[in-house]
């Protein structure tokens, strides 16, 4: 199933997307919904960001190759996390599918992209095992980590690098039923493919970051999980078109515009 | 006035506190509301977190006290932020007045209490001056930012020192209508006295925090700010009750229990 969240009138509404159309929902996907006979062209319809999570998780460092050429990139010698410790995203960052990254004036030419899967959690889950976890995903998403370089490096928190305003595109929309180590990652700048690499090569996979967060923590309804991204990333500049594509998911798109 | 959210039947609800009762409204704070004729006595009610936060800042080391004893602890030199970076805590972790700190049974024993104003902001908020900063707080409230020094020291993030579930209380109601740095913080563990400080000695205060956040990101109504405590911090242990008491605004009393 493919499930949006889109503007009807005034206010959102959830959405489940059959073909070309989108068939408006009453309620929610994580608790009860009944389909509504209002029934759109999804060309038609203005995407919101799928889910606006009660926390927002990310893995941060969690392929090999993006820690590697990271640190060649500062003279450094990569290290890789030894155990799954999870980080946080901001809601005010979240942006939807086809609206556009502003970067700001006093921004370094260092804004980046890092395309990456997100999962959603989909029911409460505390202290499961990591042969179970995947059964609390309620599905996955497609997310752009952008991150200002040297605000990452030289800032105490991330919080400017990556969680300026417009910094945390989502979407386009959550694809049940897959399981997240057989999907990939291609990442498009201005049409040009710019990185691409299987999901299932993280340091830390979907099951073993919900197994460990969930010994101390209780995930929710419509958290979401960020995953990190691989490889080299590149600046992005005004007039930029930034794409992820995640196999069996689509395409998150978004402009890129500077302030000026 | 004095806002709380309470237990209402099955559900939450947004109440007034006029003298020693709870005045059930319709709506929220944040937006339009309306008393109800419903009227409880304040003791009879049970408190609830009283905001859930769209996004959910820290100021993190903002004392210089603090940041000496902590670094003291360490064999460091202490280093003072030279900018308002701001840092993330989570909704998972939030927990109301009078409910347990849990510790799990892995924690050390270096779980410790930080007693702390909470500012709320009341309106969306993009680029306001240090001046008009203070135009955005809704109001205040008491916040305990409890850490576990070990995994704080060794995990790559803070994820379980500072938000392994029920580390974050917060409560017991907001104040409306305070000026930040009048007030004045005393924390009590088992009812002695284990640390005070003014509001005001804080290395950036809630207007500079605010303003300079604006500048990247938009605060939503809701938004919580924590702002850092000041002094040294000592362990709890199953059986204390650690009280943060915040001038003009009230108590945020909890119990320690640990897991076994």
């Amino acid at each position: 199933m493919k499930w949006c969240r889109f503007q009807s009138g005034k206010t959102a509404a959830c959405g489940i997307i059959k073909g070309e159309t989108v068939v408006e929902v009453d309620g929610s996907p994580f608790e009860s919904y009944t389909e509504t006979r209002k029934i759109f062209p999804l060309e038609a319809v203005k995407l919101l960001v799928p889910v606006i999570p009660p926390t927002f998780y990310a893995a941060g460092l969690n392929y090999r190759e993006h820690a590697t050429v990271i640190a060649k990139k500062r003279g450094e010698e990569p290290t890789f996390p030894t155990q799954a410790d999870v980080g946080y995203r901001a809601n005010n960052a979240l942006i939807a599918h086809n609206e556009p990254i502003v970067i700001p004036k006093d921004a370094s030419e260092l804004v980046q992209y890092e395309g990456e899967l997100v999962a959603v959690i989909g029911k409460r889950c505390r202290r499961v095992s990591e042969d179970r976890a995947l059964d609390y995903v309620f599905g996955y998403t497609i997310g752009n980590d952008v991150s200002e370089r040297t605000w990452q490096r030289n800032d105490r928190t991330l919080w400017r690098a990556k969680n300026t305003d417009t910094f945390k595109p989502m979407g386009p929309w959550i694809v049940t039923g897959l399981y997240p180590d057989d999907l990939h990652v291609t990442i498009r700048l201005n049409e040009g493919i710019v990185g691409e690499y299987d999901v299932g090569s993280a340091i830390f996979g979907v099951r073993q970051l919900i197994s460990r967060m969930s010994q101390y923590l209780t995930l929710h309804p419509g958290d979401i999980l960020w995953m990190g991204t691989d490889g080299n990333t590149e600046n992005m500049e005004d007039g930029d078109v930034v794409e992820v594509e995640i196999s069996e998911i689509g395409v998150l798109r978004n402009p890129v515009i500077r302030e000026r």
